[in-house]
């Protein structure tokens, strides 16, 4: 495990615990796992999932959806609005495997609409409050669409999908239960609408605080977590995963100390560790730190904390009451605030072991 | 200029402008120019400066001292400081062309001395205030490392270094030229302090707001700008640059409307244009917006900002008193808030005029 540079370190036996707990919670509930592949983006990584039997996933893109039909995967949801401009793109794609779709405004579904010359899978996006893509449970156009739908003979009508993304903006497990059950109840009141017409739809949901904390998903067909494979600072912060089980840390270079302003400097930066942060006591963290033995990291180190991030170097700040073991030419381990920027920003990771992966 | 998703936009034009307006301040003061290429980190934009007889160039990182000089570059500073670990690289690179690195901890600097097996340039470097890396003023470190690098005959000490990073919290350009003339002050006392003893010793300054809004660097020997041959909304909300200067555009598609909440959604998230923002009125602003007409973007367009960020999806919102002329299927420019983390993210540029550049 020998690097000059900051590297992704993934410990895969957190990740087969994580994947194991959340597939048996999903079992348990007779709901299907279809893991959200955009958190890791890798081929590697989805051998896990494989190897416990799911065939089901999710991305977040078209280039993201050619990548894992490319690497044996057949039954993919991009959870993201229809692009009526991809329609060129959606129709290759639904020729390696069976390819489903968001309808998220009434607009852009009509566009693609004609364009489409593959059989596809059509979910239909619904806003349950978190406000980002998605229908109002009661809009008309839903209506609207599974008319247009069921006029096409190439549109499968998959059912109701949504994403409870203001569960991030919790700041206790209870908030989070709160949305999902909320949620749920929207979804469920769609399916008993349009189950008599179409028996075989099916509600789909699932962002990973929700996933987390729940103890089951009764009623629920599919559930579409993605973090939950490596969890990170801002799961920790509202409660949605503990310590233990995140799965990820970066190992960065210690290139300066300066004790007088009891900060030292890392290299590691935006571009691998991305500007996302959390607040705590009126500060931005970046990540948190733990020591790292050479070959895996440790417990949290209290009183550290990365401070600032410019595009290479970052600030970790010391508290006045701890001391700082650090030295340049020494790696340091940094708890990321979202595992998925930064997999996304490094592109590859090492395994505690010494496996090379890339995405 | 076809895509179906996100792209940057570059007009080499204003590149050039902005070049060309930094280039003969610089040259006025008898300053040398030495851009920072981590803001674009490409080859092709490098050209565009190798045109204007501009030989010397700054960087950030290992791999990007190595693409350059692969890239035909031969005098390469990497503005970062100097790691332990990174011995066998320095000296590698040092084979390829003149490199000069940065030392900034005494302990890091000690670490790698022994290491040292090609000539190097050492700048030391300077912490006027930034508080990042570098070492203060007055530090006794100055003179060790000075002593340290005069005993070994592959280290040439090259002079003083600093980056005033501390002018991007400025709220309004008087700041950014207090910030800069107090560090000069600092900068010039260190050279006189020594100029007898290293008669080719120079000190290099420059951050891209200072370098933008001072008229001339008299007694500077060397400026290392690098985001001004973009600019961005970061540049622009503290006055170190124009609207019509910012010569980078992200180019995003609209998926969704929703008009009953005044917003859209574009594909262009934390993937694309980074998490970085400013604040405006207490909120976060993670871009702003011009209308695309194919060819190139407009004017901002007042009362129109990107509110949010997911790892896909960007939400814009427009204000009460605006209607949005934007429907999904068509494309709209996004005025990224940091140039450099978007360049860093898309790693490819299209060229207004339709030239395809990668990093």
């Amino acid at each position: 495990m020998e690097s000059d540079f900051p590297f992704l370190l993934i410990d895969l036996e957190q990740c087969n615990e994580n994947i194991n707990r959340m597939l048996l919670k999903a079992q348990a509930s007779k709901t299907r796992l279809r893991p959200h592949f955009k958190t890791h983006q890798s081929a590697g990584i989805g051998k896990l999932f494989k190897a416990k039997g799911i065939s089901s996933i999710t991305v977040s893109s078209v280039p993201m959806a050619s990548h894992f039909f490319k690497h044996g995967w057949e039954d993919i949801t991009i959870a993201f609005p229809l692009n009526p401009l991809e329609a060129h793109s959606y129709n290759n794609l639904a020729q390696k495997g069976r390819l489903k779709l968001l309808a998220s405004d009434l607009y852009a579904f009509k566009s693609l609409l004609s364009k489409i010359a593959e059989p596809i899978g059509l979910f239909i996006e619904i806003d349950n409050g978190y406000h980002r893509s998605g229908l109002e449970p009661h809009s008309p156009d839903i209506l609207k669409i599974i008319e247009l739908s069921r006029q096409n003979p190439l549109i499968q009508f998959e059912g109701f999908l949504s994403h409870e993304g203001n569960t991030y903006n919790a700041t206790h497990s209870t908030q989070i239960r709160d949305i999902h059950l909320k949620a749920k109840e929207n979804m469920l009141e769609l399916k008993e609408k349009f189950i008599r017409e179409f028996p075989a739809l099916i509600i789909s949901m699932g962002d990973t605080p929700s996933c987390s904390i729940m103890e089951g998903f009764e009623g629920i067909d599919e559930i579409r977590p993605g973090n939950f494979v490596f969890y990170d600072l801002m799961q920790l912060s509202i409660q949605a995963c503990q310590y233990h089980e995140i799965s990820m840390a970066m190992i960065c270079p210690v290139v300066a100390v300066y004790p007088q302003r009891r900060q030292l400097i890392i290299h590691s930066g935006a571009v691998h560790l991305s500007k996302e942060h959390i607040r705590e006591n009126e500060k931005n963290i970046y990540g948190k730190v733990a020591a790292f033995n050479g070959q895996k990291w440790g417990n949290m180190l209290e009183g550290f904390q990365v401070v600032s991030l410019s595009q290479e170097h970052g600030i970790i700040q010391w508290d006045e009451n701890q001391t700082n073991p650090f030295k340049p030419g020494q790696f340091i381990a940094v708890l990321p605030v979202h595992a998925c920027l930064a997999a996304d920003l490094m592109k590859s990771f090492i395994s505690i072991g010494g496996e090379n992966m890339l995405i």
